[in-house]
């Protein structure tokens, strides 16, 4: 048993988080200048790219990828980077070419697209010249449970129909978002975890049609592509751009999300790491009645909270890393599953708490706070509510 | 000691219940269109004020204020209207004029204006036809300690000068907000609570600069006018603005506090009932794995906790009423602390299972929910952070 | 909507609150001294039979039974009382005659018993010149579940003869104990709540076998007659020992269940008190690194918690009692499910901080905590753990 | 970084569980028999000699002690030992002599003792022919704060003199426990740190008076010689007993906290993970209205949270010991106050919930639930409450 990171992982660690610090954290400013300054467009603005480039110029590039195509990272190792991203949610995972749903759909890609389909489309992924969309959950049904799609992609001749609503499909406000990747039901009456499917939907293929922006909280997250409530109607598509085989979906899906929920919890650590060291500040420099913030006994306790869960689910979170690397995501399921609710919901507490110390300023805009609050929130949400994940992993423990 | 409301509350609680239902809520659909029509537009929509002829014609006016000038209610006998209007926080208070921050203002006016400020002043007030904001809260100071307050307020021969920089004065940036209720020290060599006074600061007076609007957690409340941050430059005003005696600030803040947290509380109760039948519809309607969620021993854990919590704490804060209206303020003040620190999260915990149990739906602008739990959240901040009131009461308890 | 106490409870509480501060609690020493010197014996030592001459020579007897047997007072009327006695659950409740299960059999005779039942059992009860236990729960039952009972009451020509095994006794170690009253079921096969009977066996009665004491806890609260494992072999009693009808045990155990329950919760409230009471006094008695305890934010907030929980459980408490009075059992179902759940779980909390401001005197027997947080806790379990309460509770919530 | 056991650590894992499962556990029913048949015995009945007799013979004895003299494990090896022998507190940890406070006094005279010392008390206790107490917590001070030990040792002559009064001095009730590290200042003048001493006081010198047992919640453990109050009058011992230097108590105090903490947290995690165990096979053999506990939400949702509670806090201490081995106590700082804080209170929610689902024989001696809840709350006032660790932890996370 050993605690310390490889010497590669450290040194990646020291250089993404001098980066960040140089970088990404004073870009955020000029992030919302450009915002504000185009009230209506949906996408990145200049700003992204430029990091960007810089980053990509370090070698600090697709750092998620194991593997020649990308970084060579293992799980164990990619975590503590992604930890450092959570820092700066709007601006870092993005600057590193390392931003949710880019990410996944790109491991999908990866491990099930064929030649044609990593040529056309995994290539400018990588490249970061185009993004992408990943359309699963329904505003009619209840996501958690598969079964409950409703989405339907019809076999015709050479060709697949699709026809479904999707919602949350984040990105997809932006036209730089160029290909979806849609799950639906090929086969209803399939084996329950065979009746799904996944299969490429490029952007501008006649039917698809993006009804609404969706947001969180109040905010419409546009720098991102914003989050889409996308129809589907009769939408036309060759039959190779099915992924992998007609009922795979819902393995494939599988497959994308103990990644995900790595990165995921991973980031959301490094957002409870920067609120933590927002309070910190707050706290020094804040006096009522005399006496710093910081000298307050209810303050001291929630720093050494947030301090302690930061800690104990970090560890949590990377031996969960570990076993992905070493005995693979089944094996692994207690642990994603852990990590998928009680990440989250620390973090919430964190961050609430940092409002809290900043008083007014922490709902507004003039700090991070109530943004990575929405966000945070959101993740306890995303992939199924926290209580599916509960009774799940209650009822396994439960088994004699 | 006796758990029903008297025959007069009764009937208007039946009367404001049926309005509420009938009028109320299904316009609130009708106000998201029309702020969707006009995006950059502050302050209230047309459907307001429809409202709020509807209302005067029915007689449910000016419920909050005791005395001739209003109702002529208790402050028991409002609480539970107040409730009601916390179904639709944005539109319901406003259509009775009984919305924040224009009740607090104009019970500074009735309790301690003189007869020509009550009539150039209380009195538009009352019909509806102006707005006000109340300006408190600094930037730079933590204002739960009243003698951080920096604003000046200089006597210059039959004027006052006003110097200083306020912001979330809550309605300030719709044109309709005529006057303002400004804080600040008039003589800071006073005793600590004889520092500050109250001055009336008509909006287009010379020097009266708004700064900027602020946001809480993404939204603008601009149909309420926002919450602005306001520069008042060398603004200059006639000495009969003063509101009382020069000194007397610190007491009207206290008066006008304890029917504020009432009003409050009561509303934030039925923001936690609104949410609570939310929960109710949603959890019966879903279904997953083949149950629905109101079948779900975790949904209804949270629904019996909902239900003690707002049974247990609408007592309290009915009591608190009950002792305002018997042995006044200062006698209450245990009961003030106390419900100004438990009622906003537990509504807060209510509406975020409620956004749980909606999934996407739940942080989406599809439901009330979010913006109701970031109405919610911003009052464990609004006169001072809880834990400032958790301190003061916990001295207070351990005084032997 | 009135909060005060009428006159006649007034007056009562201030006479209950005098005798508990100059009798009983001085006594509380007393009884651990009677105890210690008789360290095998099994039911009140003689200090219980000097409180009790004293009380009932105030007038101060069998406060909890309404009509003229008792003291005549509602519900409403006696709970603050019950608080009071709270404050020493192990000698003020015996010392008013109001102890439990003794005071819940004395209303079942009452409301429900022949006039010979009366004559023979709930005299002598009234004067306290015996003491009863209740012989509900089973060991290997579910027995929130009333069809789980397993006990068997057989009509035999003029007797009827009992079947089965008891715990969780309240009392029936003590000689004292003259009277069980048992529930069983007469016919398994009728309606789910019309299978039980409740039937009075006398404790020297063949077959009747006191099998061992259960601890709670390490405490055997052998001055209370402790708890007891009692087979039924075989025991024959007479046909007119049946209390009520045959199936209608389950209907007297309901009506027996909603006094009970306020009882046991404003004697949690009065607990929480004592431990507020104490924590008090120890964090302004106890200095580390320079400051007293009560001069620390986490003590003070705990004070402060302690207080709003006191408070607002209280008036629900109340409220309920009042509903049983005006408006009977059934209809307040929701509030006495709500106080079941709520009460006790807070004051454990109350307590739990008590004792870690004591330190390891919190724990031990020095002071009075760790005695009350084992009968707080045992609390969250008699009469069915909270969590069938909270679903209870919430499937009606829930319904539309 | 590698998250699996070595394999000498895993080897003993198993060797230790086996021995746990085949020899410890089904003996605790032996225990509560020869207990009960020697009602007012203090010290270990004989099914601990037997116990201890079988594990020296397999090898396995003193695991806890580095180095030749014991086991030769390093922190991170011995952590998941000590977790095993969590299962069963009161057999286990004294089977493999590896019972607290005997361990950390081995600690102590290994460290710091003398070659005469060691001789003629590590030797005994090694061998496990004698016990010993730990005296350092005093019944009038705050020993949170070790500026507050009243207890004098002072130098005459050859001799040195005790006076002062301890309290929680585990196993001193029993005549096995032959020697007493008594901790006292010999400089109340000297520097905060360097005013405290250890003493080596044998039990049977003249002046040392074993005043009374104290109980826990109820129990006296006198199975483990329970916890004496102990007064020393003027007791006098040759000088050669000081251990160390004169002003070096605080210092070997804090050298002994380091391990003692990782040892207590383990067991405290094998306590939890008992719990679960007992939660899980209650949960599926018990049955109401229809259904098993263990289909019931919350029930599931509680095996949940134990999961990853016990997971995360889990490699928190693990890591803790890691860097005990690694980089020292002084480095590990945060992390040994994180688990003081984080491991008792986790565990001690996870016995209440077992508790909870066994219904009355939770709080009974039917099952060890109630007894490891007392042992587990306890640890949270051991070595100073969790505020103040708290808050030493907060503060240095606030520091800039």
């Amino acid at each position: 048993m050993d605690f310390s990171h490889d010497a590669r992982t450290q040194e990646l660690i020291e250089r993404v988080r001098t980066f960040v610090d140089d970088h990404v954290l004073p870009a955020e400013h000029t992030l919302d200048e450009q915002l504000a300054a185009a009230p209506d467009a949906w996408g990145a603005p200049p700003i992204v790219g430029e990091l960007q480039a810089k980053a990509r110029a370090e070698g600090l590039w697709n750092l998620f990828l194991p593997g020649a195509d990308g970084a060579g990272l293992s799980a164990l190792q990619y975590a503590p980077l992604a930890e450092i991203t959570g820092w700066s949610p709007r601006l870092a995972p993005v600057t590193f070419n390392c931003a949710a749903p880019d990410t996944g759909n790109m491991e999908v890609l990866h491990d099930f697209g064929t030649p044609a389909q990593k040529e056309r489309w995994l290539r400018p992924l990588l490249e970061g010249s185009i993004r992408s969309s990943f359309c699963m959950t329904e505003p009619d049904a209840a996501s958690s449970d598969a079964t409950n799609i409703a989405t339907r992609i019809r076999r015709e001749g050479d060709s697949y129909v699709i026809t479904g609503r999707k919602w949350w499909s984040t990105g997809a406000m932006s036209p730089a978002a160029q290909i979806f990747i849609v799950m639906g039901k090929t086969d209803p009456d399939a084996d329950r975890h065979r009746q799904q499917s996944m299969i490429l939907v490029p952007r501008d293929t006649p039917g698809v049609r993006i009804v609404r922006p969706l947001s969180v909280f109040g905010y419409d997250d546009r720098d991102h592509g914003g989050h889409a409530e996308i129809a589907f109607e009769d939408v036309r598509v060759p039959a190779e751009n099915l992924i992998g085989d007609e009922g795979s979906g819902f393995a494939i899906a599988q497959a994308r999300l103990g990644p995900g929920r790595i990165h995921h919890c991973m980031r959301a650590l490094g957002m409870g790491e920067r609120a933590l060291a927002l309070l910190t500040a707050r706290a020094n420099a804040r006096h009522t009645f005399g006496r710093s913030l910081a000298d307050q006994g209810v303050i001291r306790e929630w720093a050494a909270e947030a301090r302690i869960q930061l800690e104990s689910l970090r560890l949590l979170v990377l031996k969960t890393a570990w076993l992905m690397d070493t005995v693979g995501n089944r094996a692994a399921m207690t642990e994603i599953q852990a990590i998928k609710i009680a990440v989250p919901r620390a973090v919430q507490t964190i961050i609430d708490r940092a409002i809290q110390v900043h008083g007014g300023a922490g709902v507004s805009a003039d700090t991070p706070l109530a943004e990575l609050y929405a966000g945070v929130r959101s993740l306890r949400l995303a992939d199924g509510p926290d209580e599916v994940h509960l009774s799940s992993l209650g009822r396994a423990q439960l088994r004699l």
